[in-house]
C-alpha cells in the first residue's frame, strides 16, 4: 500500500523521539559501549631525542621561570589523542614531559592530586624538594613526588638539568579528581636533612623503629638511585633467565608495601642485552617508554619503532609488542604505566602472542606524522 | 623598527614548531591539565519517569529480543556528554539504563568486564542468572552481576518487568578495559539452587564453613531484598540522628569484605522522612539517582531538580547538592556512584557547604533540554 | 685401662656443666622442642549439663554478686591441664564458664584484654552492656564483648539467666598480654539505644553511611540472634550438601571484615540432621563444644563422648574427631575455637581421616574422672 | 550452736564438690586468670659469651653431626622457666641457641613449622640452604629460614662457624602447632644460584617482573648483610634524633610487605653511640638480645645487667628497661622478639617510664644463678 511505513522508518522515528528526550536505544549501541576487546583512541608514537632536545634548549632561551610559568616542560602530545582534543595526553591515562631547569633556577612549589614521577636524563646539582626534604637528582635516578605533596625543584649545579616528568593526567581527568594549590612560598622551607628518605632506606629492607607506625602512603622512599637499579639488573641477569616479554626487568616498589613505588603510576626499568629479541604479548595497561641507553626497535601491532638513546615512545592499550636490542651494548628502557590502577580495579589482562613462534610479522616502519604547514 | 619581531611572534613561531613535532609547551597548558578543582563535562540532568516509561513500553512493542538485540533497554543519555560524543554516558564513569523484559522472554547470556547492578522498579517473576544460579527479582531489590560473570535474564511471570541497569561503562572505556563475550547458549545452564546466594547470606553475618576459603570476589551475595533494606533504614531512623547530608542511608556491602557490594560501583539507599531538608555538600564522586518512593527536589549547584516516583537524575562530580522531601510520606532514593573507585585511587574529597547555614540559594529550576526539531 | 672414662660419663659431665651455666644441649632436646606432630597436654573431656546446672544453681544460693565476686560463674576445668597447674583452662588457649545471673542483679562493669563471647543457654530479660550500649539476650544468641571494651551484665527479667562465657585466657596468658581494669561504676552509663548494633546490622549486608569510616574493630555487630542463625542453617541444609566433617555449619562473622566475629575466638554453629554421621578429620585448632539441642556422640581419637542437650566437651589440638546425631531431631552444636589465631599465624593444618571409609574404630567410651576423696 | 556450720566450711565443701566434677568457681580465680597486668614466669637473665663460647667449643670436640644429632647447638635455658619444666625456653615464646659448624660439616636438611632466624657471630664460608638455594653467611648477617621451608647448613670454609639461632619454640608449643620433617637427603639438592635472593633484592626496593605475582610469604629475601644494616644505622644517626628508648634502630623487613622479615619473629638491630643512656619503657613483647659490639649495661626492673661483646640477655614481658653504652665505641645490640605476634593479635601495649626523668633507680646488679652442686 502506498501509505505503508517501513519498519526502518518506524524505528528511526522512535529513535528520534528518544533522542529528543535524552534517551537512547541500547540495542543499537551495546556493541559500542561494551566492546569485545578494548576500544580506545591511542595510537603508538615515537619522539626522537634530537627533536625534543632541540626544542627544549630553545625553551631555555625563551622562557624564564616564575609563578606564571611554573615549569619549563615540553610535553609529548600523542597526535591520535590531539585529534580528540585531549591536550597533553601521551596515552589515555598518562602524561609525559621533558623538563629543563637551568642553574640557579627554582621551579616554584605547588601540589596537586596527580601523582608524579621524575626520571633524570641529564645533569646534576638540582634537587626536588618534597614536604620539606630535598633530594638531589642524578642521571638515571627515579624521583617520586606523591599525590598532594608539596614539591618544588631548585638547581645548585652548573649545567642545564633535564628530566622526564610522568603524571597520571588522563586518569585523574577522567575521574574528575584534579585539585591544585600553589605554595605561598616560591621554594618551600626545608625542614629535614637532604636526601633523608633515600639514605634512610638506601640499605634495602630495614624500617627505622621511629617509622614503625608509618603506613605506605606517601612512600618513605623518594628516590631510587641509578647505581642501585643498574646493580639489581646486573644481578638479575646473572641469576636467572630473562623474562620472555621484558628481558631483565624490575618494578620500583614502595619498601613499606611491596607495591608500586607510586601507588597509581607503575615504573619499570628493563635491560635488554645485545641481540635480545623478546616475545610479543599484549596487556590492557598502557606505557610510555624512555630509552636510557642503547639502540634497537620495538614492534607494536606489526609496526617497527626504531629507537636510540633518549627517545620516547608510547605503547597503546592491548597492543602486541616486542623489543629488540639491535646494538652491541646493553639497552635500558625505562617506562611508566597504569598497571597499578588496572590491577586495583581488576581490569588488567595479558595475552602472549602465539603465532610465528611469538614474533609479529613486520608490516610497516614508523615515521613521524608531518603536520601540514598552512 | 620594521625588522623587529615581537616576543609574541617568537613564541607563536616556537609553538608552531613544537606542534609540528607533536610536542607542546606545558606552561601554556598547565592550568588546563592540572586544574584547581575538578574539571569535567558533566552537567546535572533529570529524566521524568513518565517519559522513560512511555518510551520503554513502546520499545516492548517494537523490538523482539535476540542475539542481535540482547537487551531491551532505554538508556539515559546525558546531553552534556552527548555533545562530547560520549554515547551512553550518564556521568563520566557511569551508565544507567532502564530495561524491559516481557513474560516468556530471555535476555541472552553474556559476560563483560564492566560491572553491573540491577535495581528492580516494577514486576516480578523474572530472574537474573549468574554463573549457573538464578536469583528471582522483586521490586526494590538490588541484584549484582559482577564483572566477567556470565549472566542472562528470563521472565516466568505474567506482567512486564522493569529494572534499572547500572554499569561502569565510562570508567572501563577510559581505562580501555572492555572485554565482552557471548555465551554459547541463549540461557546458561542452571547448575545451582535458585536464590542460593541470597538465602545463604540472608541471615546476615554468617559464613558457611564450606565457604571459608572464599575471597571477596565475586560477591557470595547476589541479591539484596528490599524488605531487608527497608527494615535496616527503619531501624536506623529509630536508633540515631540522620546523616546531615544523606538522611538515613546505607551502602550495600559485600559480607566477606565489608566493602562496596560491587567493588567498583557504589550502591546506596537513603530514606528522607517527610520535611527533611539535608545540608549541602560536594564530593568528587558522581552519582545517578533513582526515586524509589516520594516527592521532593534536589538542589544541585543552585538549580532545583524536582523529582517524584520513578525519576532519575545525575549528580556531576564536585557539585553542591542537598535533598528535600517535599511530600507527606517517606522518600527513598537509590543511587549508584563511583566512590569505591575514587577511594581505591585516593582521589575522593568531600566538602560541606558552609554558607547560609548549609543550604544553597536557589538560582534556577531545571527544565529538560528540548532538542530542536529539524 | 682401669682409669678410662666412658663416653656416656663424659657427656653427662658436660651436660651437668651446661646446666650449671643455664645452658642446654639442643641435640638431646630437639625432638622435644620441635615435635613431628603437635605436642600438648590437652585431653578431651565432657561435662554433663545436669552436673553443671546443679552446681550453678547452688552457687546462686551461696554467692551474692559484688565487687569482690564480680561474676557468678562455674568454669570448666580440664583435668589434664589442672595436673599442669593450669587453672581455668578448658584447652591450651580457651576458657569456658557457665554464668548465672539472677533477676535484679548486676555483674559489675570491667574490661580486659581477653576477648569474650557469650552464648545464651537459658532465660531472658538480661542484657550485656558494651561501651554504653545494652544488648538484650535470648536463648541461642551469641553476644560479643570485644577485647578491652567495657562490659557489664544486668538482669531485668524474672527467671534466672544462664549463659556460656568463652574467653581466650590461655592464649593471652601464654603471650603475657593480660590487662584488666574495673569500671568506676557498678553499671556503666548507658549512652546509646538498646540493641543498637544488632538492629543496625540486622538486615544483613548494609553499612550505615555514618559508619563509612569504621574499621572492623571492635565489631559493629554485638549480637547474633538465634532466629537468624537457625534460619541460615535451615537454608543451607536446603541448598547444599552437608560439609563432610561439620554437617551444615556456619562461622559467625564480622560484617565489616568477613572475618571471625571475634578476631581471636572463632565461633561456629553446626546442625546435624537425625542420623548424620560425619567423616573424621583433625586440625591444629582446638575447640570447646556446647550442645544446644539434640542427642548424639562425638568420637575423639577413638573414644566415644556421648552428649545430650546442655553438655560441654573439649576437642584437643590435632585430634581425630567425628560427630553423630543419634537422636530423632536436629542436633545443634555451638563451639568456640582458636582457628583465627592459628590462621593469622599460619599454623593451622587440617587432615582428613582416610582409613575405614573415614570413620574411626571405637576403642573406648568416656566416663568422667572421679577425684579420689581423701 | 554446736551444730552450726560456718560459711567458710559451706563454701569449702562446695568448692570440693566442684573440683570433683572438674569445675571451678570463677570468683576465687578471676584475679588469677585475668590479671591487672601481664602475669608470666619469665625472669631476666644474662649469659656471658666467654661461658657460652667455652661450652660451644667443647661440644665441637665431643659431638659429631648426623641424623641423630642434627644440630650442634648450646641453647639458653632461662632458669625461671626451667623451674616450670619449660626446657629450651629463653622467654615464654622464644628460643635462642648458639650453633657451631665445623669446616666440612653438614647440619642435615629438615623443615619445621617453627620460624627460625640466624644471626652470624663468627666465621665465614658456611652457608644456609633454603628451598634449593644456598646463602653464604658472614659476621653480622641475618639469615631467614621461614616456617616449613627445607633448610640445611654446610661449611666450605676453614674456621669454625658460630651463629645464633632464634626460633618461636614457646609460641608454637603453646599453640600446639609443631610439625617437623627430616629431608630424605642429608643436604637438599641445590637448584638455584647461590645467594640469589640476597642479590635479587640487594639493591633495595625493586621487584623483578618475574616475581610480580609473589606474595609476601615466604620472604623473597633470605639474608640481610651486615654491611647494609650497619650502613643504614650510620645514615640514621646522621639524619635524625635517636629514638628515646632504642637509640638508632631498625627492624629488618620483608621487601614485599613492609612487615617483619620473619612474619612471627621480630628482628631488630640498634646502635648506641658512646655515652648513650636511653629512657626506660616497657611493652608486652619479650626479647632476646645479643651484643654484637660494645660494652655497657641494661637496667631491667631496677636490676643492672652488664654486657660486653657476645653476651646474650633476656627481656621479660612488660618489664621496665633502658640501655647504656658505657664504652668508648658504638655498641650494637641485635635482638629477636615476639612483637609481630602481639601486634597481629592486638595484644601489644607500650608505656614510657615517667618517674626520675625516665630512668630507673638501680636496685641490684645481676649475677648468674649458681646451681647447687650435689
Amino acid at each position: 500500500m502506498a501509505n505503508s511505513v517501513s519498519e526502518e522508518e518506524i524505528f528511526n522515528q522512535y529513535y528520534e523521539e528518544l533522542e529528543q528526550d535524552q534517551l537512547g536505544p541500547l540495542w543499537t549501541k551495546l556493541r559500542y559501549m561494551v566492546t569485545k576487546e578494548p576500544a580506545h583512541d591511542v595510537e603508538p608514537y615515537l619522539w626522537k631525542w634530537q627533536t625534543i632536545h632541540k626544542h627544549l634548549l630553545r625553551s631555555g632561551e625563551l622562557l624564564p621561570l616564575g609563578r606564571d610559568s611554573e615549569r619549563r616542560v615540553v610535553y609529548l602530545q600523542n597526535p591520535s589523542l590531539m585529534k580528540k582534543g585531549l591536550i597533553g595526553y601521551a596515552t589515555n591515562t598518562l602524561y609525559a614531559g621533558i623538563q629543563l631547569l637551568l642553574p640557579g633556577e627554582v621551579a616554584p612549589a605547588h601540589r596537586h592530586t596527580q601523582s608524579a614521577i621524575r626520571f633524570i636524563i641529564e645533569g646534576d646539582g638540582a634537587f626536588t624538594a618534597v614536604d620539606g626534604e630535598k633530594t638531589y637528582m642524578e642521571q638515571g635516578d627515579l624521583i617520586l613526588t606523591p599525590s598532594w605533596t608539596w614539591h618544588d625543584h631548585g638547581h645548585e649545579g652548573k649545567e642545564p638539568m633535564i628530566w622526564m616528568d610522568g603524571l597520571d593526567v588522563g586518569l585523574v581527568r577522567n575521574l574528575a579528581g584534579s585539585f591544585y594549590e600553589p605554595h605561598p612560598d616560591n621554594a618551600q622551607p626545608v625542614t629535614k636533612p637532604d636526601n633523608g628518605s633515600t639514605l634512610r632506606y638506601a640499605g634495602g629492607s630495614y624500617r627505622p623503629v621511629t617509622e614503625r607506625k608509618k603506613r605506605g602512603y606517601p612512600s618513605p622512599l623518594l628516590a631510587y638511585k641509578w647505581e642501585k637499579t643498574k646493580g639489581t639488573l646486573h644481578h638479575l641477569s646473572q641469576l636467572q633467565e630473562a623474562d620472555p616479554f621484558d628481558g631483565y626487568a624490575v618494578d620500583y616498589i614502595n619498601p613499606l608495601t611491596g607495591g608500586s613505588a607510586d601507588p597509581r603510576i607503575g615504573t619499570t626499568m628493563q635491560k635488554l642485552p645485545p641481540g635480545m629479541h623478546t616475545q610479543a604479548h599484549r596487556h590492557v595497561h598502557t606505557a610510555v617508554y624512555h630509552v636510557l641507553e642503547g639502540t634497537g626497535y620495538t614492534v607494536i601491532n606489526g609496526q617497527k619503532f626504531e629507537w636510540s638513546k633518549g627517545d620516547f615512545f608510547v605503547l597503546p592499550p592491548w597492543s602486541w609488542h616486542e623489543h629488540v636490542n639491535a646494538g652491541s651494548r646493553d639497552a635500558y628502557l625505562f617506562s611508566i604505566n597504569d598497571r597499578p590502577v588496572l590491577e586495583m580495579l581488576d581490569l588488567e589482562k595479558e595475552q602472549p602472542y602465539e603465532e610465528h613462534n611469538g614474533n609479529q610479522p613486520i608490516t610497516g616502519i614508523f615515521t613521524p606524522v608531518v603536520q601540514e604547514s598552512e
